[in-house]
């Protein structure tokens, strides 16, 4: 492809969006499955429940230190499969992409879209693009449906949860927050920290031999304080989460000091909250500290009964209830 | 929902978030498979090939004679599951809003797609929305997947395209190409005339028992013209179109000589173009005039291996070599 910048030609049904789609999106993705010239793809799947999930992404800026919104739409789409239990298997993606976006940075993203996905073990199927006027669209963005199959014997859900089961994180919370804002010039504050984000696959299917594994969840937006509303929103049961147990590196913590922030609601795109049975909550720690992923892996908290809340129990001894999150401590990190 | 406009702690994962999806989106998109709750969902599938596509909206205005964006969201991922020969069963949603929307638009928009959803007998069974800064965004961009079941025998695709198969379309073509441009202030006309954006399963269903049936597609960005470049390149073979014989409304010819477009490059987003043997094609134009999709239906040309060019047979008896588009006529309109 010649031209330096994408104009809105290249959306407009003709040669220029051949052209874009031949030589950035049909490059890099290529696979037997994806034919550009069909509307539609039979795909081919293996017996189970076949399981979907749709992502879309806004993040700013797209390429941030660990990742870039490419890897992230495959990693933020397939771990939605994974923690489902599922495996994943396909995606499609949707690109909305600005007016004046530079076509080199467009390709770097592709690339390590497809990066990802290969080490996913994922393949892009289908795609749309759609070119959008300068001054509306964000540079770039992303939508991403995944696919996957999923053992028709194995429940997991918010409903399988019960009084006494402990919570588990893979890992230290809050570092794809804190990265991509350290990547935005307007905090002018510079890090060397990375995003988590990552396939967590290897994560999940650790657990699901596991009878005692009730439910997981990747702690997104609003981070692991919000899978702890969504997890009392359904059960109705309260939780209590120990401050001193969840795992935070020091630079996420200095910044979160440093600007008022609290890691507990910061997004996560690496890591898995899982509630396991008091039965088997070792042995899921065992497992996940033997694996690359889940080396910081630990127990954080349990279901409570007795109390409706999300209650912290804070390094001093005390006590807080950690409030649904309202305002927005960092938009468009995912 | 109390706010009048999304702001951005409507895309934070927090209870502004939880209670726009819960009043708009689950509101008028609830079916027994969409639980906001969780990250994937099992989809019931009867036997037959799988099928998935997927496709981005960007269309402005949002709302245009005829539908709107939610409605387009709906009606062009079925559509291109219906020419694969597929029943669509499923969709996923993505939706981009812009800070500072009119809730009570996207409220309106998203009850259409609820609306045309049914119509389709497809389900929505996941979405995820982000909200995108003020001036980054164009109102409401969504994408949508779609997935479909279809008869493991049927075989449709440009591959099985022959010399001398006819061309048939199902009707007038560039409706909802005009209908849009009409909708923009910009151009300062109006008009009465309808986008003709609708569901094409009764037309593409109504065929698939034919033999003779090779190839179905629909004529969105690009029009009919650029669904004959397709078939040439892929097909390696030129067609002759009969300028005469393809339906155009009156007011698509009348605006289209006034700013000199082009009606054969313009968007439908309700017509199927159908590739069929020269013994099925009367077959076929005559199911497709019985069903009211398909009144006006037309047998506009042939599949013809003694050029490699898409030659239009003028009203003058004349040919004219029907270039692809390059240039953008009408950006936006999808």
């Amino acid at each position: 492809m010649q031209d330096k910048f994408i104009s809105l030609a290249h959306g407009n049904g003709g040669r220029y969006m051949r052209e874009l789609i031949a030589t950035i999106f049909a490059r890099h993705l290529a696979n037997p499955l994806l034919d550009t010239t069909s509307d539609a793809v039979a795909l081919p799947l293996t017996d189970g429940d076949i399981m979907i999930t749709t992502d879309g992404f806004t993040v700013q800026p797209l390429e941030f230190p660990g990742g870039d919104i490419g890897s992230l739409a495959v990693h933020g789409t397939v771990n939605d499969l994974a923690v489902s239990g599922a495996t994943p298997k396909y995606l499609t993606l949707n690109a909305f992409i600005e007016e004046g976006l530079e076509v080199a940075v467009l390709d770097r993203i592709v690339a390590s879209l497809a990066r990802a996905a290969k080490a996913c073990k994922v393949s892009v199927v289908a795609g749309d693009t759609k070119v959008v006027r300068r001054g509306e669209g964000g540079g770039l963005y992303f939508a991403t449906t995944g696919v996957g199959v999923r053992d028709r014997a194995l429940h997991l859900g918010l409903d399988r949860i019960k009084n006494g089961d402990r919570i588990l994180v893979s890992g230290p919370v809050g570092d794809h927050g804190i990265a991509v804002m350290l990547a935005r010039e307007e905090f002018g504050l510079k890090g060397e920290l990375q995003s988590d984000a990552a396939n967590v696959y290897p994560l999940t299917k650790a657990l699901l031999a596991l009878p005692g594994l009730r439910f997981m969840r990747d702690p997104t937006r609003g981070g692991i304080a919000s899978v702890a509303h969504e997890i009392r929103q359904a059960s109705g049961t309260g939780l209590r989460l120990q401050q001193s147990a969840i795992p935070v590196r020091d630079p996420v913590r200095s910044v979160c000091e440093m600007l008022g922030y609290d890691p507990f609601y910061l997004a996560c795109e690496g890591r898995v909250v899982a509630v396991v049975s008091p039965a088997d909550a070792d042995v899921a720690l065992d497992v996940w500290r033997k694996l690359p992923e889940g080396k910081d892996a630990a127990i954080v908290g349990s279901i409570d009964a007795s109390t409706s809340h999300v209650i912290l129990e804070t390094e001093l001894g005390g006590e807080r209830i950690l409030e649904e999150l309202e305002d927005d401590p960092l938009p468009r990190i995912c």
